[in-house]
């Protein structure tokens, strides 16, 4: 893999980057859709070529699970199982474990865990996360991490962020001891935990980035924290991290979250909002969230977004949308998934082409105001 | 509304023919997919033109009651509302209030029922059938009708052949007092009823022909009655409608019912099959019919049906297909309704092709022996 920095914004953190891998190039900023099983809900490669989705996650937990990670190994790594051909990251599955799983038990040595499937035992160390993500074969692996819950006391986050630097040191011995099993190369990353606490990030940071791993997540935040702790955890920790490698944050966010993290020096992100919302009958514009069931859209003629340019917009009004959510059609669950991940990519993109601009801050600004509905 | 026959097949009563519409001309024998509530389950206006699908069907009642005739025909009528610009036929909702409604009465002026969505009262007559057609805008509209149940005594079926008989009169008159609401031209179909009494069935039929309609269905077929009944029927009916008149066999059925009713005269057909059965996992192929989920697809890097050039079957393979139906991913509904349906617009197609080549009765039999597995 390879990481260049094509602009840093001058006024902020912001950058423009482009991430190579054997699958196609990234570029960055971008917003991964989320394919947990492997598909991203209610939507199919083409659908995900259209809206110009560069990458998508799978999770290790779920796959290892179910298929099972010889499956997807047999077929040739997740990509060519599920038909998407390019660059694909997978979650190690420490937030799955964390937040899925009632009966787990963490040791030095892992996590002992039910599957909420069909509650049969399981254990995960951190080699045996990167051999499964080795069958599957994701371009971008993750370590196996320890997230707590928040609220939680300073010494139970401690003794978290000392278990995640001891298992990022074990994920890499195993990385590069255990061979690539498809005829591509993967990289893998590490993930900086250490709940609100600043020192704990700082410490949890520094020592990963003397692993010299190819790239850092922040993992742990929007775990029901205050968002102004979440923006500084994030700006305590992208400080600390090296300018020539990605940064991804984890699990984030809504449209405004995404461009105050780009802010503070941010170059991924993933999140099911744009999927699960679309599902719950939530659409994404430049004014803002709308719901299509709203009886105000019943007859109306407009577009979700008159601004936006994919599938739906182009082809469906607010009326008919509606209609398809009241009357529980299987089809308005791809529509509005669509539009909304469509939306994500499109906001990524012109915030890129701000900062190549040197323009990010006011674009920030415009964007937010709006989307707000402030009145400027 | 115009109707070419093109070529009689020279063995059986197989027909191709074309049928021109405001909205484009319908090559048959032609399956038509079903859109209840104005979109084919899972499935877009992309999707349909894909598999080359070349009319589908709403339903009257279930657009009468959601989202309301007015907000169709405000949109411009169904077409313009849904996003599919070819032509589309609409049910007349009788089978539905048949089906659908315990509390429904039926009298000579028509059907009092309540809705299946929240138990309020209506009223359909012939008259008000037709009207509300005329709001969404159909290119082919259907007149009420009267189905019975199977088993039914010849009694009950003979006045409710009565009553079809006087509601399609009525409807035809209403038809033509009724201007368009749109700036294309619909049709009207009767549909012949009867039960599986081949006299009440040639009475009804003789009665409808009479009056000149456009086209004629069969309806209240395909409830319970053997097989044999049905294709008597079928073929009973077909013998006493016009030569140069679309006929259409309702709600039917699976591709060697299709054939069997090709033979004996048929040249439209619409069924919830091959939709329904692909979201239960159920996929249509030329070596007959195949539940995904059976585990010898666990590792199978084989796609669906080898010989078919759908986007499913182009893209996926039955482990990656079975993955998604047991892990539950909604993408697995849209992949098997757009194979399944594939499935049936190629069999018309190969269908029209050998009656063209007037080699129907050949193509049927070398379909049907590896459909049904036979050693030939």
């Amino acid at each position: 893999m390879q990481f260049h920095l094509v602009r840093k914004d001058k006024k902020t953190r912001a950058r423009a980057a482009i991430l190579k891998t054997d699958h196609g190039a990234i570029k960055t900023p971008v917003f991964m859709p989320v394919g947990t099983q492997g598909a991203v809900k209610a939507l199919s490669p083409r659908d995900l070529r259209d809206i110009r989705a560069q990458i998508i996650l799978g999770n290790t937990y779920h796959l290892y699970l179910r298929p099972g990670a010889e499956v997807v190994r047999r077929a040739g790594g997740l990509g060519q199982f599920n038909g998407w051909h390019k660059p694909i990251l997978t979650d190690s599955g420490g937030f799955q474990i964390f937040s899925l799983n009632d009966l787990n038990r963490v040791t030095a040595d892992g996590f002992e865990f039910r599957s909420h499937l069909d509650g049969s035992q399981h254990f995960f160390s951190p080699e045996k996360v990167v051999d499964i993500q080795r069958a599957l074969g994701s371009d971008i692996m993750m370590v196996l991490d320890e997230c707590v819950s928040f609220p939680a006391e300073f010494n139970q986050v401690r003794k978290s962020v000392r278990r995640t630097v001891d298992w990022a040191r074990r994920s890499m011995s195993e990385f590069h001891q255990r061979p690539a099993q498809h005829d591509y190369s993967q990289t893998l990353f590490a993930i900086v935990q250490g709940g609100i606490y600043r020192d704990l990030r700082r410490e949890c940071a520094s020592e990963l980035v003397n692993m010299e791993f190819e790239g850092y997540a922040i993992g742990g935040l929007s775990v029901g924290e205050p968002k102004e702790a979440m923006f500084d955890v994030t700006e305590t920790v992208t400080e600390l991290l090296p300018a020539d490698k990605p940064r991804y944050l984890m699990g984030v966010g809504k449209p405004d979250d995404l461009l105050e993290a780009v802010e503070r020096g941010i170059d991924m992100f993933d999140c099911i909002i744009p999927t699960r919302n679309g599902r719950n009958g939530q659409a994404f514009t430049a004014d803002g969230p709308m719901n299509i069931k709203n009886v105000k859209n019943k007859d109306s003629a407009e577009p979700l977004d008159n601004e936006c340019d994919c599938y739906t917009c182009t082809h469906f009004t607010r009326a008919y949308l509606r209609h398809l959510y009241v009357a529980k059609e299987l089809l308005i669950l791809k529509l509005l998934s669509l539009h909304n991940l469509y939306f994500y990519m499109s906001l990524m993109e012109r915030t890129r082409k701000a900062i190549l601009q040197n323009r990010f801050a006011e674009f920030k600004k415009q964007f937010l105001a709006r989307y707000n509905g402030d009145q400027i």
